[in-house]
């Protein structure tokens, strides 16, 4: 078996307003052997965000007295912090700078998400989408391949970030060995894979962040592709009763 | 830019004892293309493990007090908690069959990383290996490229594993954009990226559960590959006095 990433050539920056669907089908168009249903579509979703007009102007937020507080706490414009407490339903951790989120998605994740860098113009941050399982399903439809939504991670007890699913449709985000049998015969207790982050991570292995490349073509996860959009990301959301670090 | 990921063909059950560079040499060989020195080979600890003779049969542990206590807390034979306490520097949650522990090696995972299924014969358990670093290390000088040594771990509030780097050489672990600037010229602030986990997740993707796969070839992260060992996946584990999670 084999898994391939490709980045689309030649896309755009991309502006609020923008169809950012036929931005893609025109991108990979270009790709030899262009875009079949079995590949998966890996898009950076600072596009997506931009489309949708997910950006604000920091000089048109007035920040709130707790905005200020935790500003001057961590060293934090506090302009950007009121956009990070809007978009967040729970500050799980502040400290030395970084604030840790619950968004009202329920993805937790530094800053809420909200990006200071790649939003096109200075003083422009950079949200999620509103509901980036949404955003993945109408990408689909006008693709006609599966589509992953991605965003970089920072995790609990390991440096650096890795690129993974907020957004999905078409994909199996989850693979689900549990009560099956190994190679021995052997019944894997806790094996449940989380496809769609592996193909976030694996697409985010040909991107230079310099670079304009947003979109990622996997080829090859033709057995987690689904005839339909699927669950979506919200299905790996830990649920909160289930979760033993909040 | 282009990466593609192929597993080897035609591994053997690897047993303790067995000279696991030169099983992965002959596989290699068999692979259309061979084995280049900017290729980066991704190893699933557990033949790694077997062959360092880093498995203990359930039938020769004797469980302590604690490992008793909290195998009937949790539901787990008190045999496999014992092996698990004797992997751990500490226990950081016990909950509903779940044990989240630091190893000895400074990993915070599921049941310190001992793994009872894929063992190779039944009542046998897979640790981690004693040094996985050093065993990517003796590989890489075996093999010529670079190696990563992975596992599949749990992450907290996501649902599902995904499998990271535990061992490294050749590879650099992290890519470092921190002060360095995007496409728009902005200053990129936080973007320290895991590349050896992310190595580790492409890899997963073309391997089921199921199969005798171990090891899988990176082809395309030539960007990435060091002329020597590099710091290792030991680089991917945040200090205790950064760590928010503990």
């Amino acid at each position: 078996m084999t898994v391939e990433a490709l980045a689309l050539p030649g896309l755009p920056e991309v502006r609020p307003g923008d169809d950012l669907g036929e931005l893609l089908a025109e991108a990979a168009g270009r790709l030899e052997g262009g875009l079949r249903p079995t590949d998966v579509l890996v898009v950076a979703h600072k596009v997506v965000s931009k489309a949708e007009g997910r950006v604000r102007p920091l000089a048109a937020v007035e920040p709130g007295a707790r905005a200020r507080e935790l500003g001057d706490a961590n060293g934090k414009d506090p302009r950007l912090v009121q956009v990070i407490l809007d978009e967040s339903a729970e500050v799980l951790r502040a400290d030395r700078g970084r604030l840790i989120c619950v968004t009202h998605h329920g993805f937790v994740c530094a800053n809420a998400g909200v990006d200071a860098s790649n939003a096109g113009e200075r003083e422009m941050v950079t949200l999620l989408p509103r509901d980036p399982d949404a955003s993945a399903r109408a990408l689909r439809a006008r693709l006609g391949a599966a589509v992953v939504i991605t965003d970089s991670f920072g995790r609990a007890w390991r440096v650096g970030q890795c690129e993974i699913a907020i957004g999905c449709a078409g994909l199996a985000p989850l693979e689900d060995w549990r009560g099956r049998a190994d190679a021995a015969g052997r019944e894997l207790v806790a094996t449940h894979i989380a496809i769609a982050d592996e193909a976030a991570a694996a697409a985010d292995l040909v991107r230079a962040k310099d670079s304009r490349e947003p979109a990622i073509r996997l080829r090859g996860l033709a057995r987690h592709v689904l005839d339909d959009d699927g669950p979506g990301a919200a299905a790996l959301l830990r649920a909160l009763d289930e979760d033993l670090f909040r």
